[in-house]
């Protein structure tokens, strides 16, 4: 039947299965230069177009991609595994780590663009803060480098009245971050709710994430709850998707 | 700053950015007709390509969807909200109910393509499962249509000696499915782990879910626990990411 189904597909769609399936079965591997548009013509008895068509089937999937002047190439993927449940229990934070110490094992992590500013809480936001539209928010946005890849823009929200005076504020918010301080403060987060989704990036976000073309962005929306069921944080992160799989463990 | 960084954005990239903003603002609804080439092009003083690209941008990031003959039109976003955790408790299958009873609401929820066949465990499902490689498995496929729309294919493995002579091998595993037929055979599912990746869809796997272009799928693999930490089942889940929002509960 799988013989059937391939002598439908067009010439190009053929040949990108079977560069496809060589990868999956490990022919060329992470980095490696896939045949050229000259090899695969010679090789399949196809027209340039054919052999461009085939490649460019694999870049739209995102299992390769073209460097100028120097060919295709198999993605290197080396995902970061972001364990949804134990990076946020509270004996990681509680012990003054980042969340981040167990996601990136012997790897570079740089925080840049960070800022820190008051805004009002736009909608969304504001439902899940349990606040009115537009009250005042405290507004943490930083984007995550892993190894001169940027993997993660991340924009948290507190309300403004919990978090005034406190270190909450600052751009170093201390050891243990954020929960270490909401936990001081009395609003220990002992709750979360993780939502995702996927969608194509806007320019922005491409740009902002040094995205290859073809790459989706992940987007979890992250609130933090007290033992009282009081939101106390919305973070709102956008993830590129070939940097990351995510893993959620729980009982039945 | 936002100002500066909009004007040295290509004029299409403005408009783009103009036409996402009234979406997100309300301006045009779920359903709703966009201002067509003809409308921007006279609106922005531009030439037809340029008000093309600008509506290419939006088809790309897939907020909007072109219509053969009809126009331009923001996507319907209703999505299923899939919630892990309480979906796979045993109070619900336990009790006879499908897992997607929940997910689902007042939808119309049609299973098709439908086969059962047994096949060598391929490498990394046999890895999970913890059995060598092209060992004898059962293969459960389906794809689930919702409302007429395709929302996710899922292909399921158990080892076959485990099932062997049980209605697992049937076309219909009886109530609360697969593990509830587990449970009975004394290999109770009661832990999951769910890793969940996103990435471009294959040309097959676009047909298959019936994907606008410029939507991603997102990949749920999850693997099913005994007590005893014995994995019984792989399920491999390609889901259409316009179709889900994915929402995980858990304790800090």
């Amino acid at each position: 039947m799988a013989d059937q189904g391939a002598r439908r597909l067009p010439k190009y769609q053929r040949i990108a299965a079977a560069l496809r399936q060589a990868i999956q079965d490990g022919e060329y591997g992470p980095g490696d230069r896939l045949p050229g548009e000259n090899d695969l013509m010679a090789a399949y008895q196809v027209a340039r177009m054919t052999a461009r068509q085939a490649l460019g089937v694999l870049q739209t999937e995102g299992i390769v991609e073209a460097r100028k002047g120097a060919g295709v190439f198999v993605r290197s993927y080396r995902p970061i595994r972001r364990r949804g449940v134990p990076r946020l229990s509270s004996a990681s934070w509680g012990s003054g780590r980042s969340i981040w110490s167990g996601d990136i094992e012997d790897r570079t992590l740089v925080v840049d663009r960070l800022e820190v500013a008051e805004r009002p809480a736009p909608g969304p936001v504001a439902e899940l803060l349990g606040v009115p539209e537009g009250e005042p928010v405290r507004v943490r946005s930083r984007r995550y480098v892993l190894d001169g890849k940027p993997v993660l823009f991340s924009v948290s929200y507190l309300p403004a009245e919990l978090v005034a005076g406190t270190s909450i504020e600052s751009e170093d918010t201390g050891p243990g971050g954020t929960y270490a301080r909401l936990t001081e403060l009395g609003h220990r987060p002992v709750r979360f709710r993780e939502e995702i989704r996927s969608r194509m990036p806007s320019g922005e976000e491409a740009e902002r994430l040094d995205l290859a073309p073809g790459t989706p962005v992940v987007l979890i929306c992250r609130t933090a709850f007290t033992a009282e069921g009081r939101a106390v944080e919305v973070n709102e992160m956008t993830l590129d998707s070939a940097s990351y799989v995510l893993e959620y463990e729980f009982e039945g």
